[in-house]
């Protein structure tokens, strides 16, 4: 059944080719002082800044900086975000970028008003905001991480080696309004669009491969998975496909906003292997996900059958006749294998610079999630991450 | 492809078993007066009335009644309420019922700070509210319409025998939150459960049945077709199965909250030759729906056969091996009238009242949509009626 939840979900999106031009309608709304956030400077290359400033300007507002933000925004980067924001005595941040500027952007605008350490407070005793709010906007050029429409921020402390995800649950942490523009999204390389898709598909799979019920959440996802393979095998072919590209882009934002979670529980356990590899290896999210993904649900698809059965039918069109269930399900799981091996993601952490003699560190790094089918032990970190070797 | 569209759906759902809790949450962001807005007053006989006075008078609230808010509510009615709200200075209205209540509540909001006549304003040059605008709470207590989370508010002019809906564009008119107990459902007669299962499957066709590209929204209205199917069997068998009607409630929701017509055409056609069935037979909604569904998807199907063929595969598992694609849409048809009956939904219009020599005033009264595969001639409306005696 689904069990008693709540859900608000109030950002406004503009979706489509040259969205940007509500930018306008938006910026009225809020005060003279806006915080300009991007990332390593491509925006500026690709002439997104200059029409997101020609928009601020016209419009009167004071333009601040905050340049730079890293694919894992620091927290260092954030105390230096905080003093500028404070400084311009920002009424608006505006996130031009992917998901970890808008993350970023976020972690800004809880912290801005907020008197304590925001390390401390959000991400080591998970509090709530409990002062003034930045509204934070987004210009989304990367496609993946849901952030434009979620209360998520990763922040990472790399005194202390901790790379940690709030999911806020006040929803006026989420962005006021984001601006997505599949073709904004052209311009990344083959590698990024790919990585990006499994970060979709992976959000998806840690949200349906949890519980028991016959649930709409369930039936959601297997939509949006779907959607996604169609997308994705087109985009693969033709990067410049409006078409795909706009569905996934779409797909991206309803995988992660909360929606398909709703009244269900989840599982979580594939970010924390992929996050561990991470650490250990600087590789790119969505490739750390697909290098431990088959070895994860191969071996909690045991405890798991119904769903996989349900998964191998549904999203992948496997015909369960004369075929046991494990038959099946390991049936899905191939076709899963060798739509990714088509995409060109990486297989294995291996591809991603991890070594065997990594192996224990990684399983150190690794936290153990409650929500899946299966409650992982040590030794079967160790074991998954051998195999994804 | 996706076509541009922008999305905001501000609404908080408060989901499940005992959620009026959450009521003493939300009250407290609003002013002292409250309007309380009811239909023919079951509500007092199951207990929810009480329920709700309670928490209000336990948050200290003035609470003045708008009460027998009918299932078409008329303008009159509307102007009844307009003052009732003034005379209260309402500062809040709060819809107790189903989606005629919901709707005039909303009527009532963008009426209130009204100096014109709001039909005139909103159902006849259909302009958008420039006044302020009364924020709306919902507490639903039958299933089928999504007015708990959408801008849609239908009025009735009863001596002009026009019955017309407003889609607002402005999300300040959808309601501020809706409380969402499947158990308050438990207690409507079964006809009024099934009617509301084929009005929600009926919102999903009539966005779904338009366009011919592959876009997401098409993939998540087929996931919530399959859901409802899969909950309305259960549903029938159990009008108590608490799983089944919390996925009937939510499905309900998301088929008509905008998500689902994201960048794309919609029909709606069924729906205004069910209304105009209605409005000379005075039948419940989603039995006029069903009456005049099969006659009209068979009518249109040629038009739209890619789509009726991916709609017997993919919501009714049609296998099209060996069948024509004309042989595997008509089966995905056949599939769908037999849920019908098993249902007991109304299979014809004769069945609500309606005659031969009524056929020619009812196509007077049908609006015809140009979204649709197939934009009807006069002709082809009497042909569906008929077909559908």
């Amino acid at each position: 059944m689904l069990g008693n939840f709540s859900y608000c979900n109030p950002t406004k999106l503009y979706f489509g080719k040259g969205s940007i031009k509500y930018l306008a309608d938006e910026l009225p709304k809020y005060g003279k002082n806006v915080v300009l956030i991007y990332g390593g400077g491509s925006i500026k290359k690709n002439g997104i800044y200059d029409e997101t400033v020609k928009i601020l300007r016209s419009c009167g507002k004071n333009v601040a900086e905050i340049a730079g933000v890293m694919p894992n925004p620091t927290l260092k980067k954030l105390h230096e975000g905080v003093q500028i924001a404070r400084r311009a005595k920002a009424d608006l941040l505006l996130a031009v970028g992917g998901g970890s500027v808008c993350d970023y952007a976020k972690a800004v605008a809880v912290s801005v008003h907020c008197e304590e350490d925001p390390w401390e407070k959000y991400y080591v005793r998970f509090e709530e905001p409990d002062c003034e709010i930045l509204p934070v906007g987004c210009v989304l050029t990367m496609v993946g991480t849901g952030s434009e429409m979620n209360a998520g921020a990763v922040i990472t402390n790399t005194d202390a080696k901790l790379k940690i995800g709030h999911v806020f649950k006040d929803e006026r942490v989420m962005p006021r309004f984001s601006v997505l523009d599949p073709e904004y999204t052209f311009t990344l390389p083959r590698h990024q669009m790919t990585a990006g898709i499994f970060d979709i598909f992976s959000h998806i799979c840690e949200q349906y491969f949890s519980g028991e019920d016959d649930n709409t959440s369930d039936y959601l996802a297997e939509a949006l998975m779907r959607s996604l393979l169609h997308s994705s095998r087109i985009a693969n072919a033709n990067m410049t496909d409006y078409e795909a590209r706009s569905n996934i882009m779409w797909t991206a934002t309803w995988a992660l906003n909360t929606l398909i979670a709703c009244g269900k529980s989840t599982d979580w356990e594939v970010h924390m292997l992929g996050q561990a590899v991470g650490a250990h290896t600087d590789a790119t999210h969505g490739m750390t996900l697909s290098a431990v993904s088959l070895a994860y649900y191969r071996h909690i698809m045991p405890y798991g059958l119904k769903k996989f059965v349900r998964f191998a039918e549904n999203v992948w069109d496997v015909d369960p006749d004369g075929k046991t269930d494990e038959q099946t399900a390991e049936a899905g799981l191939a076709a899963m294998e060798s739509w990714m091996r088509e995409l060109g993601l990486a297989m294995n952490i291996t591809q991603l610079g991890a070594t065997a003699d990594m192996i224990e560190a990684i399983a150190d790094s690794t936290l153990i999630m409650q929500g899946g089918y299966r409650v992982l032990t040590r030794d079967e970190v160790v074991k998954i991450l051998k195999e994804s070797l």
